[in-house]
């Protein structure tokens, strides 16, 4: 199916489709200079499958991982654009997760002040949340996210077929955004985690995911409100991701972990039902000092205070103000096993 | 006087006035965290000038020259930013010429994906050209503006002023691209350089290459077509600009010679005789292979073709496209003295 993301001139669509990119050139430009990135983790035959659709086409992979997500490795990717002699109208796509799509989605918009974008997500993560919304990034001083470019993809191809090679882990990962977007935004979907095998719905679930993340962002680009409903569960778990001694929880599990002290008591007990049958992480012992400043880094910040959304009741939310203190002895009231 | 430059959401203000640096709060908001970004040839009054408006400023200074439009500076900008806990609100300015408004744009574009940017021109090339248009970049490897961003500022200050310190050959590197402008947008214009004493017209001119700018700008901001007349001269100029043995050359020496092969005859005859008035060099004996290889390195390539601007008459222009080859034979045969 197509999703069509409605922005105006930046507007895109999203194919959603079992095998899709197999059959890549039928949706995008590949008539012209290709610069395939991807990263170290991604099956090779990924990145094979779409090069042998190209006439001229570079591969640049990457390590997988986070640090991959630097200034350094945003150079590189602009360097060997430069040197195949990439032109304004050649193009950039990512195969690969939010590291990959983040990465080179900056350097597709940095390069001769941007070049075309397209996004191949092969993580569950990505497909439902990194891939569309067009927050392009890399960290800094263990910041992340600290620079980047709003910049849409031209299309993002989703291939849930693609998943089947992804570690169970990773799956996990994914399924916490899923969750927290069902939190806040659709009672049905949330549901159907409760109820449902979890396998056998990938796709709906992906779907619906899309279609919640395609409201927000048509409704905010740029971040300036609604979108922050995204964030939920976002304050406490980039503090917990960007602490040093945490490299080691992957971004949907601190995210899971986040979501619990912003959700009221009964909801959070069938939030955590749900991050067990997923095999998320439910609790966290650790120095809250640490996490409070890393959290605070976020560029969600403002002075003192934050804006938190809390879900009261699944499938919907609350904003709220409060102060960087208030957020942390709120989470480690409830994370603190 | 105020020039409104009309850019739907990301329309802003540029105010021409002498002395407006020393009541740019008046204009600007500088009630949050500001960073100034200048470089070493700024006078250091103009950055206390402004440094002494803000109530929490952090001064910034860059080497002055090309080589500080780097992506190493571009990482040095961003973490100041960081170090010194800028936030989503808070802004950068700019107080120096075109590699510092190139630069510290592209920085406030990236920060955060977008802070607030202020330009204070200090040379006139910058006055009338680069500060305004929204083009931001940072070299690699040696090639001009490989990176960057499309960002307008929130608003431009140009205080006259300013120039009274500006070296003569600085003077002239910013007359050549008014005499750009003049050639393909203002008649009345390039006759004034023919006839008036140049420094008593200053003001005159400053305003009248801004309005052609505004003009080009409004219709094409993100430089698809129209736009290109802004490049009249500099085809050839990039290249020469570009070519490593030529690093002591400024910008506006190089367009003025990158324009002579673009203009008919008898044009070209005029242009000569304001170039000698105003200093600037008018012809060049070099190894043409170099700046060919330079040149078209440059962005505005598409194979083997680019589009030029011709002026057969003052005041207008026609667009043509040539091979590489034709450009540089045509430069050759004009410029090898």
């Amino acid at each position: 199916m197509t999703i069509h993301m409605d922005l105006g001139l930046d507007s895109y669509d999203i194919i959603v489709e079992r095998g899709v990119l197999e059959k890549a050139k039928e949706h995008l430009n590949l008539d012209r200079r290709v610069l395939i990135v991807t990263d170290s983790g991604v099956p090779d035959s990924y990145a094979k499958a779409l090069e042998s659709q190209c006439k001229e086409c570079v591969v640049f992979t990457v390590k997988a991982g986070e640090t991959s997500k630097s200034l350094e490795m945003f150079g590189q990717v602009l360097q060997t654009l430069l040197e195949h002699g990439f032109s304004r109208k050649d193009c950039v796509v990512a195969v690969g997760g939010g590291v990959v799509g983040d990465l080179s989605g900056f350097a597709a918009s940095a390069y001769m002040r941007g070049i075309d974008f397209y996004n191949i997500p092969t993580t569950l993560l990505s497909q439902i949340d990194s891939s569309i919304g067009g927050k392009t990034a890399i960290n800094l001083c263990g910041v992340k996210n600290v620079a980047g470019a709003f910049y849409q993809p031209k299309k993002v191809l989703i291939d849930p077929e693609l998943l089947k090679t992804l570690p169970e882990r990773q799956m996990a990962n994914g399924l916490a955004e899923a969750i927290k977007m069902a939190l806040t935004s659709d009672k049905e979907l949330f549901e159907l985690f409760e109820k449902e095998n979890i396998e056998s719905h990938l796709d709906e679930i992906i779907i619906r995911s899309l279609n919640i993340k395609k409201s927000v962002v048509e409704q905010d680009e740029k971040e300036t409100g609604l979108r922050r409903i995204l964030n939920f569960g976002h304050t406490v778990g980039h503090g917990i991701e960007s602490s040093e001694e945490m490299t080691g929880l992957f971004h949907g599990e601190c995210v899971a972990l986040g979501m619990l002290p912003m959700c009221k008591e009964d909801v959070r007990e069938r939030v955590i039902n749900v991050l067990k049958k997923c095999n998320l992480y439910r609790e966290l012992e650790y120095d809250w000092n640490k996490i409070a400043e890393a959290a605070f880094h976020d560029k969600k910040t403002e002075g003192d205070v934050v804006t938190i959304v809390l879900v009261n009741e699944v499938g919907s939310y609350e904003m709220k103000k409060v102060t960087c203190q208030e957020v942390i002895e709120l989470a480690k009231s409830v994370l603190k096993g």
